[in-house]
């Protein structure tokens, strides 16, 4: 820890606190500043056991309650937006009650609530395990999360887990599962004046489109959440050059899942579709079920009051749901400003959630 | 020219004088020792009248004969083999009569077949305007033959032009033309999680892909020649991550057209095919019609005694057709091995072209 670190108030007005995370610049691999300063502040106080993983944290009440819940949040940020005069940058700017800044969606209003709650809550109702980790967006391989997971996989039991993922202060169950394939075609190359002596790959792709273009993605009611599928080309490339018929071409397809399947489920259901086509799977990650039917969980969404809602976008709940513990996102802000040139969230947000699992812990 | 030049001999075997050129390896943009070796074999000759250009060379014989006629080829080949072991190479190897190395098809045959009867044919029954070019087998705008159109317009006159690309040891008479389009669809980017918050534009492609797949390309007569049109993808790119629905997608086309039409013509009727998508034009050069009505033509299709066929693939020909100048393909060697990594060629076949030639010139 260096002697620099900018020290952080965690018994500030939490929204205040979020703006003072923002301007801790912490793009993906460049979190050790942030992490230093919130390692430091959470040592000051005294109630918590914490330790720390490279650019990642834990700190845990031990008070020996019945229940151990979990509140995760990641510390890093996507880079900073390339359009000049976006406001979802460094340092924070704040208009009209809404904080401006990158990280304010995604999610430091959320880690500010965890270390707000870390603060305030000498006591509470039931233990908690507040993480926090570092390369949440970038590849899976690097992630901090999954890192404690292997390294200190004793100190992440718990009952039930909070992701602080931005969900606009409902609970947002489970998540979809996420699978990447690619579908190729080979054909037989030759001058393209000449084409009636080679194979086009390309034209044999037409038919891998249009079965994705007329499919129907399902909606799959599971634990009693509505989870909306969707399957897609997302890439497409084919041929080599302007004079030659292609003799390969490539189709990669994410395909979202609902929770009821497992990503080999997910793999043939793709490969029914493009029965008759090569199809390789290049990439996969599990869903997770919502878990509401869990006491802990059941009585987390009754405090919060509003009716919980499914989850489409693959979140690191699925790797609670791993290790057998049943978890919900629930943030401050809007998901759809993640990542955007001018991402802001509410200082009312920020507050409500906060309230809300403080109502529910304390 | 540098005192390395290799000398080459003129009056040798033209298969040993093919497998000479082949040794002075010329691929485009190296043809400075190739032109050099040409040059100062042909100012030996004392008969011709020899003018550079960059790396093109133009000999005129200059006897006051009612017609002229041009015999054409370029001095360049595509690179050497990638793959080891390739025959296809420099310097060239021969095996049962049959000469390997680049450029043995694609046309140093061909040039050989011009160097000898520039060196053998003192008074031919019509003036000979020999060229040897440069950039044959990269982008139009580099061609030496077009520079030399460009420079030398009148030194390029005639009434009837040979290039001797390989076509087997018949005539190949005019050429198809070509035209390359992009057809262009624009979707809604969102993140593949929610994928009916977005629109997708390689879904939107499958359609263009299908109507290229369905399409039967036409067979056009043209001067008692019959043109097979070749209508084709050539290459597809679309999407931009794993994780959003793709908001564009390009599909690059390549129309072979007869030389019935110009390239407006073909450009409408791609249009029309793919009424309803937005499509531009990148590239077009016009066909040639094969011309055989001149009489200078049917005297040399006579003299060659097989039926004359049409030529698929755009040549240079075209450009002599644009001056005016009827013009037809005639060479020694498989134009289906060019660029091939065993590129080759037959002794017979190039004496054959040779002999063919000075009995019509003799």
């Amino acid at each position: 820890m260096t002697t620099s670190t900018p020290a952080l108030d965690l018994h500030a007005d939490v929204a205040d606190l979020t703006a003072a995370l923002i301007d801790i610049e912490s793009v993906s691999g460049n979190e050790a500043a942030l992490a230093d300063a919130v390692e430091s502040a959470l040592r000051e106080l005294g109630h918590l056991q914490v330790l720390r993983d490279g650019d990642a944290l834990l700190a845990r009440t031990n008070l020996g309650r019945a229940e151990r819940v979990i509140l995760a949040g990641h510390l890093d940020t996507v880079p900073l937006p390339a359009v000049p005069g976006s406001r979802g940058t460094v340092p924070s700017s704040w208009q009209d009650g809404l904080l401006y800044g990158r990280g304010a969606t995604d999610m430091k209003g959320g880690v500010a609530v965890q270390l707000a709650l870390a603060a305030s809550l000498a006591a509470p109702t039931r233990d908690v395990t507040y993480v926090f980790y570092d390369h949440e967006e970038v590849q899976a391989s690097l992630s901090g999360l999954g890192r404690l997971v292997r390294n200190q996989p004793e100190l992440l039991q718990g009952d039930f887990a909070i992701l602080l993922e931005p969900t606009d202060g409902t609970v947002e169950g489970g998540c979809n599962g996420t699978i990447r394939l690619e579908a190729r075609t080979v054909g037989k190359a030759a001058h393209s004046a000449r084409a009636w002596m080679g194979q086009n790959a390309i034209h044999a792709a037409a038919e891998i489109l249009v079965r994705l273009r007329d499919h129907e993605p399902a909606t799959v009611t599971v634990d009693g959440l509505d989870y909306r599928e969707s399957l897609n080309a997302v890439k497409i490339h084919g041929g080599t050059a302007g004079n030659v018929i292609p003799d390969h071409a490539v189709v990669e397809i994410n395909y979202r899942f609902a929770p009821d399947k497992t990503p080999d489920d997910a793999e043939a259901y793709v490969r029914r579709l493009l029965d008759g086509f090569a199809v390789v799977r290049t990439d996969a990650a599990a869903g997770a079920r919502p878990g509401l039917d869990h006491p802990a969980a059941a009585d987390f969404v009754r405090a919060v009051g509003q009716e919980p809602k499914p989850k489409y976008g693959w979140t690191d709940v699925a790797r609670f749901s791993e290790l057998g513990i049943p978890a919900v996102n629930f943030g401050p802000g809007d998901a759809l400003l993640a990542h955007t040139d001018n991402e802001h969230v509410s200082a009312e947000a920020i507050r409500a959630c906060l309230a809300a699992l403080r109502t529910w812990l304390g």
